[in-house]
């Protein structure tokens, strides 16, 4: 028998290998592509497990998939085999706000899991750019995070408990709902990460955090990035914890502001600082913040927003910029490529200096924002999409960003992945000692190397699976 | 040549082998009890590297130690061979405050980088009741915690990267000074709480919190224990996140009470509610929280402290609680067995009505406090320790309050760890699947089973380590 049919002996007709299907689910929001030989939309945990002990029998990779909005193709099926869909297990499956608690499937969307909260006071901090889109299997397998991290955390944070099918098709939980425990290895941290190459995660239990009563918004521009950060220095040296704390250098408000002329950003290079909590300590904070810039050098303006209209409007720029750089030249295309990478917060001044530098060896446009709190940069490299000569210079400067992060003491990754994009750089980040721990863990778990292959930088000397990529 | 000279060769008289150095390091504050074969006092990452290469050449078990101050056997030898001292490699390396990090060796003490961190205005918020006593090392390889992880969170939230020896003596580094990464498995948290099972940790760069302007303490008594834990759950239910949210049974205020007659406790079952943030923030939050208290049912007394030294005095008085018992009844000892259960909050009520129903069935008293913002109750069992009788009830009360908490779906322990004490529970707990999964990962990372054997109940189908407990 087929392993088409096998499948849908499980799933019935949610398994195809029509060239069509498995066209659709060929990549993801990164340059990465692989067309997989099988696409299976399973709706429960039972037909996770059997569709991944068939694919062990025939030593078929499997890699699973959320709404496909990652941006280093963890989700792609790079050495073919079986694509799962996660996107139908979708159901938001409790509401146990008395243990601070939400059972969930893989499939729920983060942004609707928000609006089913909201009622009750409650929210799940994890806010990256794609709320709106991604799913919740896809932010615990890449701890995923955003622009509230740097009060919040990442994922990470925020899972009590996973429910995972592992490679030969056993399910186990890793947790439980109890908020605190010190009982066992954290198999919960180590599967919020990996990116599939585990197992697949087919349920969660997550904690939730009370939504603040009140928010405001800080706007500061500067003359100067470099002075920027210098006022976000002083900003933590102060004791203040913002909930998010972004960036937007002068080339960005520019975009933003002929995306939409109205919009109250000022020139310069602008910081966005908010703060939540109370009425009095949101506007007791945002006081604070708003006096230390303007005392800080270099400092052109400060504003401090309070309605919620006005800092959405913010906001909701902020979340466009990836987009909209096609408004500053319309021949040119953002790619996501080198746009993820984290340094210590002391050396985002060094970093800044070295993508200035690269942009200019290149000749790549370089767009430079992102959650300046945590040390993240999200660069944003633009070209003419029909130039052949601009894609290898873009290789070149994207290459060159992530070697400077790893020679900062930083990460190729802060919060989007490594998948198959940034592989390679795994060994000179990590270091041998720590890949060879990976390596042995993978190993152990994933004996035949069927879950997820090509990712994390793990395969080099882990060797191919064991079959199937036809 | 004797292992005890191959020791000394790399250590000099740092190593040891007498009966009566053997004898000092064979407990901890548990009743778990072990003899190393020989103790040795590394002062460098180097000197644990080769250590533990002889200790994997001879097949001899490796079990680190920082202060002794665990409440589970976990840096107790019981299968002998080697007890490393980490308690010499003591230096906070560095402060780079500017990044938010502080490069700590595993000895130091937890409230030496308090005090070391104060003037700079920013601590280390893990608080485990010990912090004047035990290790850094120790707090990571437990994944300790305390009052304040209600908002705080753990020590696994607070570590960016460790140095780690593994089992055949390698070093590996496991994150970096980068406060948000996306970047592979999660090794960083595989180590903590991995209870010195699968490598030892020499080195680690710990993240830093700003200390908070302001604290109040609200100060609830209530008629019943149960209407004291509706209170708890109305507060979090209003979206106030307290830094503390500890109880104390009637029992207890009792014995701390008869300890300082002058001690400003109420009668009753009591709430003590820690807030923090700016001054505002922090007098707000108490405002709050002491409305909601005095308008819940079964409120006795409601009281607001904000001079320092009165929180203190009641913060000393709870932290000295475990010692204090022996106070109500001078015949009697308390003794650490059961004493760090958790469960999911909306099981507290539950879980106490368990504790008192075993209290009277094994005829063995129990004071019960702890941190239930966060589930974890701790039951302080009390006998006669002359009485051989009062002992094998004791082991039964334990039993059935351990057995208890999984039932509720929670934990046998929630900060102090398993070590061997708890090790005959983790199946019952944590399931057949989850234990499977440790089991291949502690096998993949130390195949010869020398690092900490005996904990965690990763043996049972593991093997013995191959030699050397001579």
């Amino acid at each position: 028998m087929d392993i088409i049919e096998k499948l849908r002996d499980i799933v019935g007709d949610r398994a195809s290998a029509s060239p069509a299907e498995r066209l659709c689910y060929s990549s993801d929001a990164s340059m990465v592509s692989g067309t997989p030989d099988y696409v299976v939309r399973p709706l429960s945990t039972a037909e996770v497990s059997m569709v991944v002990e068939l694919a062990a029998a025939e030593g078929v990779p499997v890699t699973a998939r959320g709404a496909g909005t990652g941006l280093a193709g963890g989700a792609v099926a790079v050495r073919g085999g079986i694509v799962l869909d996660m996107s139908g297990m979708n159901r938001i499956v409790e509401m146990d706000l008395a243990n601070l608690a939400v059972v969930v499937e893989p499939g729920v969307v983060q942004a609707r899991l928000n609006e089913a909260l909201k009622p009750s006071g409650f929210f799940f901090p994890p806010d990256p750019g794609s709320a709106n889109f991604c799913t919740l299997g896809g932010l615990i397998a890449n701890n995923g995070s955003g622009m509230r991290s740097v009060k919040y955390g990442t994922t990470r944070n925020y899972v009590l408990d996973l429910e995972v099918v592992l490679a030969d098709g056993s399910v186990v939980r890793t947790g439980s709902r109890t908020l605190k425990a010190a009982a066992g290895y954290d198999l919960t941290r180590l599967f919020i990460g990996s990116e599939g190459t585990l197992g697949v995660i087919t349920g969660a239990v997550l904690r939730v955090a009370p939504l603040p009563k009140a928010r405001r918004l800080v706007i500061a521009s500067f003359n100067s990035a470099e002075e920027a950060g210098q006022a976000v220095a002083a900003t933590f040296a102060a004791g203040i914890v913002p909930s998010a704390c972004e960036i937007l250098d002068r080339m960005t408000v520019a975009v933003l502001r002929r995306c939409d002329p109205s919009l109250r950003l000022p020139d310069g290079d602008v910081l966005l600082f908010e703060v939540d909590g109370s009425e009095g300590a949101a506007a007791e904070a945002a006081a604070e913040i708003a006096a230390l810039c303007s005392a800080a050098p270099g400092a052109a303006s400060v504003a401090t927003a309070s309605g919620a209209g006005e800092m959405e409007e913010i906001w909701a720029a902020r979340r466009l910029v990836g987009a909209a750089v096609s408004r500053l030249d319309p021949t040119k295309s953002r790619i996501y490529v080198g746009e993820d990478v984290g340094v210590p917060i002391k050396e985002i001044p060094a970093m800044r200096r070295e993508v200035s530098e690269i942009s200019d060896r290149f000749g790549i446009p370089a767009m430079k924002y992102g959650h300046i709190g945590d040390g993240n940069l999200h660069v944003a490299l633009f070209i003419d999409v029909l130039d052949d000569g601009e894609w290898a210079r873009l290789a070149g400067a994207a290459d060159a960003i992530h070697r400077a992060a790893i020679r900062l003491g930083g990460t190729v990754s802060s919060e989007h992945g490594i998948g198959a994009a940034r592989s390679e750089y795994m060994n000179e980040q990590l270091g041998e000692g720590a890949i060879s721990v990976m390596r042995a863990i993978k190993r152990a778990l994933d004996p035949k190397g069927i879950m997820n292959p090509g990712k994390l930088g793990l395969d080099d000397d882990y060797g191919p699976p064991s079959g199937g990529e036809g």
